[in-house]
């Protein structure tokens, strides 16, 4: 099949969609603290109107869902892209060269929250639909978008959506939110996900801190208890002490290992990304590989503590709260709800009744098979734009609601994006390659139209 | 001996006083923050200077201490005051009434950072020296003033002015800063200071904090370092895991004994001021009296503790770096030196050599003798002004200074002041009631008077 009508359109009309994607980018939209969600959600409606689009804004108890759909020439296939429209936090503001809610064009790299994660793959498939639109007139096929406000909280209110709006919402095949090429430049195909529990722990032990000198010998102390309970969910050698956590871990398949152990090493790559003086001790001692305990070990980080005096010098206090982020990562077949459940349990057997759990996301870990036809055909189809096919990995260590959509409608998930190493997501200086960008739209033009044409 | 005239002129004079107090809080003086420390010590060396002291702004490496020293009537005997002009941080500021360094005069309570702790009891001093010196136009004996200004951070330049100025310090008798009456109105003679040492640990595991769907399971987390080295130091016992760390302690006499259980037995009263649960477990099941283990017991304290985000909702981070505000609080005859060694020595045999450590602030503890005549004549010179002679109290909770100051000088220090159960000192709303700032300037007035007339 010849791509040239629509790698043209892509290539003489790359400013007009970045210009659009900074339009985008410029509207905050941070799920963890609420911020800017309606705005953005009605401005991606909008956008997907002008592209001749159905759109629903579909209410939740927290930030809109926006579905969209239309039809295409084989109304017989239809395509789901799952995208986010929420950004991660921008702190710590410092580290920024530039506004995060300005996006800024340098040297080929466009700057600012979200131009990667995900706002940056909502615009480039709106640009691919463009392209095709232009030269074919109509959408080869069906397409379908959910687009959620709050993946990066671990997507509370998706379930909900799903049930409601399941009719509407079935498809063959569906493309996920993210993707892009590894430090080698070879574009990876991400099939699975760990699954995350996103907890809030919290414990007060008085109306107000007390001074230390009265009363650090007699009173409970809040930063003291939530260190302990937290020591007792995870030992110093990384070993996770919840009843049952490892009993529902599905070994990785012989496949699986084989596509890990294709990726580079990625050891030396890290340590000078960010200085890391050492890896875990399971990695150190070569017990285990870097590539497979990074995705197939189920985690348990804390993501923040505080308590007490933080500034600089000494006060002298017990303080009277404390709180931690605490989040784990699992792996399939974990159950985030069976071990939510353990993990309470767990604390008041060892005497941390007084430790408060508020659950801020719980999903489960999922993956799609190998072998499926449509995995083969987008995985081929980078060839041209590339050089090469795509790089198979079996798991990822982020998250997504992918277990939620590979559930609910039982079709294959393949990812395709514009991102790459350096593209600091979840970070200050989040970026993309422009030329990446370009990219990653051709390889949407290719996944919708070779998807229409398969039987 | 008739102290009528001196009464009558605190008693005509107070709201003169109480100006001079406020003008005096409302300079800054945070030395945990490094703020208004040069600006406070300037103008207290004015007020000296008005009552006709020698004064010496004494430059250390940190806030400069005010010495002070003028002659009297009997040049054979010299009272040394020691006081500090720095204040506690005034975080967190939501929960103030008024505004910290404004003070406000309400219903026959002045509030503000400072009034009592330690301002308050200064300038409290200096109106005692005023109504002598209005009555006898001398003062009785030789008056020495040593008043620094970074008591809240453990005094940690003291030692050294100590050392440069032991000739010009020395003295018979010491007064301490601080002093009041407990929650019957019964005014209380503090013998006894327990030791402090005051740490800031740290660890970095990498140049920013790393997406933890990348990296839960792979890199080092500066959040779960932190916590495990914490929770090594002290279990949730409370048993303080230092080697040695309990070696030297004396145990308390069998006469520290009777005068700490001749105190109000405290929980009721502390229920209802601190809204605690419960009292730590050696407290609940009987084991240890709550007067006895307030004082007597040295303390491991988490005054603090940061890492990682801390905003609403979730991020998905490892922290790179987390640190904390660690203390303990020791008792005679515990070394703070020896015990940051073996503090050292152990987080490292512990693994924990990526925790690093900055002393903030290290005091041994010390007692005066209850059996000093200088004891008993200031203990007995409330009777007029209170109904009550003082109530010993062996040992209290806080610390200070006094071991740098008794080793140096071998003399006995006694406690006389303004405060009260709610001052609120170290906290928001810190007060004093102007009935017992002039009960407070009274005692002094008795016991230079007192002092001055025995041989």
């Amino acid at each position: 099949m010849n791509y040239q009508a629509y790698d043209q359109y892509i290539e003489k009309h790359t400013s007009e969609s970045i210009v659009e994607l900074t339009r985008f980018c410029a509207q905050p939209s941070v799920s963890a603290k609420g911020e800017g969600l309606e705005e953005c959600a009605v401005l991606l409606g909008e956008m997907l109107q002008k592209r001749g689009f159905q759109v629903e804004l579909a209410k939740t108890k927290g930030a809109p869902v926006v579905f969209a759909e239309r039809k295409g020439k084989n109304s017989a296939k239809t395509l789901l892209f799952y995208n986010h429209y929420d950004v991660q936090p921008v702190e710590p503001l410092e580290l920024w060269h530039t506004p995060p809610f300005t996006p800024t064009l340098k040297s080929g790299k466009l700057y600012g929250r979200g131009v990667d994660d995900d706002k940056g793959n909502i615009v480039s498939r709106l640009f691919a639909l463009d392209a095709i639109l232009k030269a074919d007139g109509q959408l080869p096929c069906n397409v379908k978008f959910i687009i959620e406000g709050e993946e990066e909280i671990s997507s509370p209110n998706l379930p909900e959506f799903i049930k409601t709006h399941l009719d509407r919402i079935q498809a063959d095949a569906c493309v996920w939110e993210c993707g892009g090429i590894d430090e080698n430049g070879v574009p990876i195909q991400y099939l699975g996900m760990r699954g995350i529990i996103y907890l809030q722990l919290s414990v007060k032990t008085a109306n107000r801190d007390i001074h230390s000198g009265l009363g650090g010998s007699i009173f409970p102390n809040a930063a003291w208890r939530l260190t302990w309970a937290l020591a007792s969910i995870k030992d110093k050698d990384e070993r996770i002490q919840i009843p049952g956590f490892y009993d529902d871990i599905l070994a990785p398949s012989e496949e699986d290992l084989v596509y890990l152990m294709q990726q580079p090493e990625p050891r030396a790559r890290y340590q000078q990304l960010f200085a890391v003086p050492n890896f875990l001790h399971y990695i150190e001692s070569g017990a285990e590989d870097l590539r497979i305990a990074g995705v197939f070990r189920p985690t348990c980080t804390i993501d923040g503590i505080t308590s007490g005096y933080q500034g600089p010098g000494s006060k002298t206090i017990i303080p009277a709260e404390a709180s931690a982020k605490l989040e784990f990562r699992l792996v399939p077949d974990q159950d985030p709800h069976k071990i939510i459940k353990s993990l309470r349990n767990y604390l008041d057997e060892q005497g941390f009744s007084d430790i408060q759990m508020e659950i801020l996301g719980a999903e489960k870990g999922a993956k799609t098979d190998i072998n499926h036809p449509f995995v083969q055909q987008v995985v081929q189809s980078t060839k041209e734009i590339y050089g090469h096919a795509m790089q198979i990995v079996p798991m990822i260590g982020g998250s997504g609601p992918n277990a939620l959509i590979l559930d609910a409608l039982k079709l294959p998930i393949v990812t395709s994006g514009i991102g790459y190493e350096g593209a600091q997501v979840h970070s200050p200086n989040e970026n993309i390659l422009v030329d990446l960008y370009i990219k990653g739209t051709k390889h949407i033009v290719r996944i919708l139209k070779e998807f229409s044409e398969t039987k």
